[in-house]
């Protein structure tokens, strides 16, 4: 926009302005990392600056950031990545043979022996082979195709990569994706920038989350009125919800994704992050393909996997796949040329995967550190499952779900109505207020279950139960007292 | 689409086909990994299962890939990721003191003192803090703001990121985007993603590959007429093409950027590979503040550097940065939410992106293997450069420009038109026709010059300069032999 400067000669504006850039990534939201993050990191600041608060340190339970929460590496996986990134210690005696072993394979299977060459676009060959190997393993024997997996730069990476190939159309055509409400933000997100049609359906909060074909039924007629719905995308086990679908549930989805003609993600980053009695994971592909033929060779279909989140938590490294199937052979070309754009996904993510996907094996010598280390979290984890349910809900005004999987917790919060009133001066959603306030009084930072979704009238936050033991039993408390405070001050 | 099957139920196609998946996605093109790649991935298969053909080995030509062609990974860079990956090494004496003391400064900036950890969306704070004060000492004390650093998977990354925010508008009113042809085609696959306009400007292959501020000119004014030009992209040392740009040059273009309103994108990846006697690199940004503050208070401007080129060509861990100079906050803001929807980029090309920015100094243990690995891989990259250019001229048909900087040569060449009738009967551009025949009948992958953009009626290829100076001269000879083997069958 051009505008008249004081001196009468014209003088424009910048070229690029909140007005004019893209507005589909104005409409981008990522509570995970929004505002509430943002003055945790201030906070942050001012106590290294020496400016007193009640609190001493920051917890940040916003985030699944495992190693940032004091959980240790995996020495085994460690051990490889360093051998691979300075192969000269191939040499030294104190890295064991199955560590080096799985580094020669990795740096074999390199450009020039170097996790320094480009990969692949679709990953490192004997890496997609060991997932195929591995995901055959972990569905019973069901095949798995090496040409279908496709290593990503997390898994975030690869959800986008999909949703991008299934949106077109324009106006009552346009592309609609069902996501669950509570959803990770990741999915509102992406398809605000694709400028896809956001379909929400319901998750049963009175039934621990679990999802009913009804509701899935409801949002997709009511969705039909406005938009063209192509994809269903489920989140097994939960994010931020934290419950495991039931094998039946499983197989309802997919019988509901056929007869809706409907492209299925299955979001299972979480595949190894079970902990309640009686809660089995079962992957979207097995139940697939023990529906029949009928299924298994029609329903299209991508599932996602990570090596940010299970007993290993390496975030950093952005490793991750997908394995497609009953893609179209020549959306499939499309889908490998798309990705070669960016090149390749970090290789020493790829090379993560690898050990993630092909662990030390019993008689193997780092079988027996690599179980103990490997029980140690996912034991601690799931009696921080146990401890968080339990605590939340001895608190009048707190109601949780118990964590049957993944990492998080999600109980909803009673909020007295002068509360609400108050938020809304403020121009603040009611469950931001709080959780600000509880930043500001606590020093812990949690996200609103605004940021995820929720129905209408209710409240809640997502909490990370990552924490060690002692500490998280000390964060409980602190929300505890800050919850019951909290409600005195606003009855 | 529904379909009656024999059996008279109705069945239905793929949810995803070519014909309803995204449109913008069809349009993409990136030949760099485009068809000619596959196929030598497909030779090298046939050649490992025992067929016979009348070489022993392909060799891709076809990508910067240092590693992949045998270049050695600095130490210094390996050892302190080695150090970061399994920290236990810190105890070990056979690592230098430097590589250490680097490796523990980064693990103390990291979440939980791990690589493994999520680093802030932006990049982590004192990995910034080093890219801008290697930003101040590379442009002789021009400030740089830790705040307008953004680090980035690969430059890549960080280009899309860029481009996406400055996307906006219909029809006529769609954002422009001004890319040299020859370009590197990231840009045009971008662009064909983002549904934004390419408007091509030539570089003048007679004059070195020059850029020519009238050719500008007569670009942005016929774009004018169809959408809305907003950015200027530029990339300097070249990319197909080598050339450097002169400071003149690139004042001009600062000019032209200002008076016609446009976004600067410098693409400076290839900084430090500069090998021409009398060319030298200049940034955009110096050049940008010695023309004072009527332009360094006002051109709006983004600059991307990447760990993948340069002397330590480490493609694999997809490290980058760029710096954005005059944006707007509250777009800025806008980008920082952008990029916390991916969480981050990996941690261990933000640590390699340190090292490659705080380099061993003159009193540190390691600084006299550095500078001798560093020497000796830019040395060779200089004399290989020149002798591609020599070796090529020689050639009857083949035209090349100096090699001046970046790792590519493009030389121009000659085609017989029984060449090019036969092309176009078999349905293929002509020097795709003669990449794919040399490729052939001598396992050298090449990139046609189609893939990059040229002037109509001339042909090119893009070969880089990477291999090994034994091997690099037994390409050029090889494919000097075919160019006259081709030009003799055509004739």
């Amino acid at each position: 926009m051009s505008q008249q400067a004081a001196n009468g000669v014209p003088c424009r504006g910048k070229v690029l302005t909140l007005d004019n850039m893209n507005p589909n990534v104005r409409r981008v939201e990522y509570a995970v990392r929004g505002a509430i993050v943002q003055r945790a990191g201030q906070i942050e600041k001012e106590l290294k600056e020496g400016v007193k608060k009640p609190f001493t340190e920051v917890i940040k339970a916003n985030i699944g950031d495992a190693h940032a929460m004091g959980q240790k590496p995996i020495s085994f996986l460690r051990q490889v990545l360093a051998l691979c990134s300075y192969p000269e210690l191939l040499e030294d005696n104190k890295f064991p043979e199955d560590a080096k072993q799985r580094a020669r394979r990795i740096l074999e299977a390199c450009g020039g022996h170097s996790i320094g060459a480009y990969s692949a676009s679709q990953g490192i060959e004997c890496v997609r082979q060991d997932v195929a190997r591995y995901i055959e393993k972990r569905d019973g024997g069901i095949p798995s195709n090496p040409d279908n997996i496709y290593l990503s730069t997390g898994a975030s990476d690869a959800i986008v990569t999909m949703l991008k190939l299934l949106v077109c159309g324009e106006g009552r055509g346009r592309t609609g994706v069902m996501i669950s409400i509570p959803q990770y933000p990741l999915y509102s997100a992406a398809l605000a920038d694709l400028g896809a049609v956001q379909i929400s359906y319901y998750l049963d909060e009175d039934k621990c989350w679990s999802l009913d074909v009804a509701e899935l039924k409801r949002a997709i007629d009511a969705a039909r009125q406005h938009c063209n719905p192509r994809v269903l995308c489920i989140i097994n086990p939960g994010n931020p919800t934290g419950q495991v679908q039931s094998r039946q549930c499983i197989e309802d989805v997919i019988q509901f994704a056929k007869e809706e003609h409907l492209f299925l993600m299955a979001d299972e980053v979480y595949q190894d992050n079970v902990y309640a009695e009686g809660c089995k994971f079962h992957s979207f592909k097995k139940v697939l393909f023990e529906m029949g033929p009928a299924y298994s060779s029609t329903v299209e279909m991508a599932s996602f996997h990570s090596t940010s989140k299970c007993y290993m938590g390496e975030c950093g490294f952005r490793g991750g796949y997908m394995e497609v199937i009953n893609m179209d052979p020549e959306v499939k070309a499309q889908l490998t040329k798309l990705v070669s754009v960016r090149l390749c996904p970090p290789v020493p993510g790829q090379a993560l995967l690898d050990l993630v996907v092909n662990p030390p094996q019993p008689d193997e010598p780092s079988y027996n550190t690599f179980m103990k280390e490997r029980t140690a979290v996912l034991a601690a984890l799931a009696e921080k499952a146990r401890l968080t349910e339990q605590i939340f809900n001895e608190v009048p005004g707190i109601t949780c779900n118990p964590v049957q999987g993944a990492m998080y917790t999600f109980p909803r919060i009673a909020l007295p109505q002068k509360a609400i009133d108050k938020a809304k001066e403020e121009g603040q959603v009611p469950d931001m207020f709080y959780c600000m306030r509880l930043l500001e009084e606590e020093g812990i930072c949690l996200v609103p279950g605004s940021g995820f979704g929720q129905r209408e009238g209710t409240f809640h936050f997502r909490m990370t139960i990552l924490p060690p033991t002692e500490k998280l039993k000390i964060v409980l408390q602190k929300i505890s007292d800050f919850h019951g405070r909290f409600t005195q001050e606003f009855s």
